[in-house]
């Protein structure tokens, strides 16, 4: 029973600082290098904020993260590619064998013995089938028609930040399966540590923009927990102190 | 056992034209009505030739087809979804119930007599397993992991002519998997019918440009059959006649 | 002096139903064509209030529209193609000689007698040097080196829905400078004609968000007026009906 | 008179391994971590020939490289944003003052002194004309439109290195003009410095390809000078050793 794992491979070095830079350029005469170095810690910081809070997101597009993501399912990556504006090399099917695949297995059914047996049951007969095609001169590109979505798979993706932000909103939603909420969460929480300044802005819009475009109602789901340190920051939107205040509360 | 179906639910109205016009709007100083209709149909196919001829390929995005594409496997569409110049939307099973689903039935298995007994036996067993989980209260979301890449899919996809042509090199090419070489050549032979002055042009590159990129001395596979119509003209690279012509004969 | 035209040279035939079957396509297990012919008018109306509301913008990308966008300043072009999910073939300054070339004139320019002069004499100059340049065999490529922002250009343009209704949100926006939002202005009124239901929901954030991302506070600028028809149906965000009609009243 | 810079403010950290371990990915079930680890300088090397000989290029996006383009003309600034696959942010004039612009001259009337005599003037008028409105209360935004293409601007650049290899095949080519030429020469001998087992690769296709697309009869332009150590290796084309050897003599 796989889990996910998400690691970052590479990323664009001094993140927050060519974002900065990238914010200041459209003002300023001053070459690019002048800006890099006169930038302080703290007016990098505070340009961050502006550009975020204006919406003015394409200077977040000048950084990139790489990541492997391991451990998913292919009902996970079917979705995760369909985010375009990215990069992705995945584990062939038909060139990569899958004899004694690894699958993911749903928490709900995890949870329940008699529906995780059965799980486990229908996986083995697949990985035999499998097996059974392959010994048989079938090819490998033929043979993964019985393999089945829970079925894992490992790729490399690259994505800027403006379309990580875009990703993180959707997919850490409430309203979303546990994988990819899962997968968001871990990338976030990656993201995190490397560009606190950039990412403690992202999340699903009831948090970043005290709005919810689920449900015939907007409901909430209450599911969504901020991770420490991505607190939202005032003046994003036209609201008081206390509705922010209210709000943080309850999600 | 499903068969796949391409079918063109709409598109750019006067495809050819359009390509032509914007063709001549690089060089002309008159207003694009003005020359919407001064060109001839003689001159609209030699702009078509010549654009394509010199590469100048953005201009075929300025005509867009859209199409259902229903009846192929998930393992298709996964792969299908990679072309990211395009816009798509599919039948989700994530809302969509599975229930009796159809699958795909890979060519080298439905013609051996034990392999599609098995091949068949296993995916209602995949069906059952999925039912069972369906009645005791899985979500649709979380029994779709147990069903398998053969099981079949809908989905609208739009594309420009220029990421068509990108789709066509690639996926009529011989080395390809059954699936997506019968999907692509489907969509290569709806677009002759209403575009053929843009298409005849499309093809696999040992067609187009007399050269493959594949395998390590670039073998030719000898499995493209050319539609109709789809000839080849001369010009397109530094050859002669003679060379042209018993390529033309041998693939 | 130059005015902006803004033509529609081709579009997506039938764009309100071929996004609702694309709305559909998510949730349903009939194929496409059916889809298309059960669909009732109304179906379509309340499918595309629905989708856009929540959200789902990706299939609004199934629908384009080709433009003819004429009687611009290269200027405005500049900024134009910065919007990449789009197409465009523009008059080349490198191929198309511009002699007596058309120049814009801004409007605050336009309005004082004295400066109008300056501007005009200025463009007199510049065509002047321009021709001499040429005169003396100097390539159209580098002579263009002296012609103007106010120069005017011609060019096609082909988007997506969605695209456009980004397009219309940033530029007609009161911020932005009066020759992107003619142009802006001129491209919704356009789409308003061809394909109501879809773009009576475009929109500046003030209009369709009731938020502004713009300014220290986001003052509204009070310049937006909207189209007669493109009326914000409710509930695109959580907030009373008398709020709304408020707004509506102040911009 | 601006001489054009091109500097690299940032890239992805080990541009090389990256788009190797990119690359085992497709064919490999091990953990991304263990072929990052595991792959010799060499295997580096000898994988990064291969995807690129056999067009797998989808493994180039994912690394990245920004860099400051500065003392460069509108005029180029408005052809290099054509480039869609890629980020900008770009000094406005709306913004920024333009006060004593500098400005780009083409060789060709830099040679000659009556034109480059000339064409200063003309500069100068310019910048008085430019000035007047400003101190007639004339906004920036709008006094823009009396600049010439020839005015400097400067812009930071984001770029994947598939996208690298196509604008260096467009804008190194001969028949481009000298402006983009220069540029896209000097971002590639920036990026042999960085990752040189990628980029030995990059080039017009007269040189990578053995073919040319320009003209009637795509004839050579000559002009091309190699930088040295982008060797073409052989086997990119199906042609035999002494026409690429007579053919790197020629060019």
């Amino acid at each position: 029973m796989a889990e996910p794992t998400v690691e970052l491979l590479a990323y664009s070095p001094d993140p927050e600082r060519v974002v900065a830079v990238a914010a200041r350029r459209s003002y300023s005469r001053h070459p690019a290098k002048e800006l890099w170095d006169e930038l302080g810690d703290e007016e990098v910081s505070e340009l961050l904020y502006r550009v975020i809070r204006q919406r003015h997101l394409s200077v977040l597009e000048h950084v990139h993260f790489t990541f492997a993501v391991e451990g998913v399912s292919r009902a996970l990556s079917h979705q995760l590619v369909r985010h375009r504006i990215a990069s992705y090399t995945q584990q062939s099917q038909q060139r990569a064998s899958e004899q004694h695949f690894e699958f993911v297995v749903p928490p709900e059914i995890e949870d329940d013995p008699v529906l995780v047996r059965e799980f486990q049951e229908t996986m083995n007969n697949l990985g035999t089938a499998y097996q059974r095609m392959l010994d048989k001169g079938v090819k490998k590109g033929l043979a993964r028609y019985v393999l089945p979505n829970a079925c894992t798979t490992k790729l490399i993706m690259t994505m800027n930040a403006r379309s990580l932000f875009n990703l993180i909103s959707q997919r850490i939603c409430g309203v979303e399966e546990w994988e990819f909420r899962t997968v968001a969460t871990k990338i976030h929480e990656v993201l995190m540590t490397v560009a606190p300044n950039i990412f403690k802005y992202a999340g699903p819009p009831c948090v970043t923009e005290l709005v919810c475009y689920e449900g015939e109602n907007g409901e909430r789901c209450g599911r969504y927990r901020m991770i420490p340190g991505a607190v939202l920051r005032n003046g994003f939107r036209k609201t008081t102190g206390d509705e922010l205040l209210k709000h943080s509360k309850t999600c």
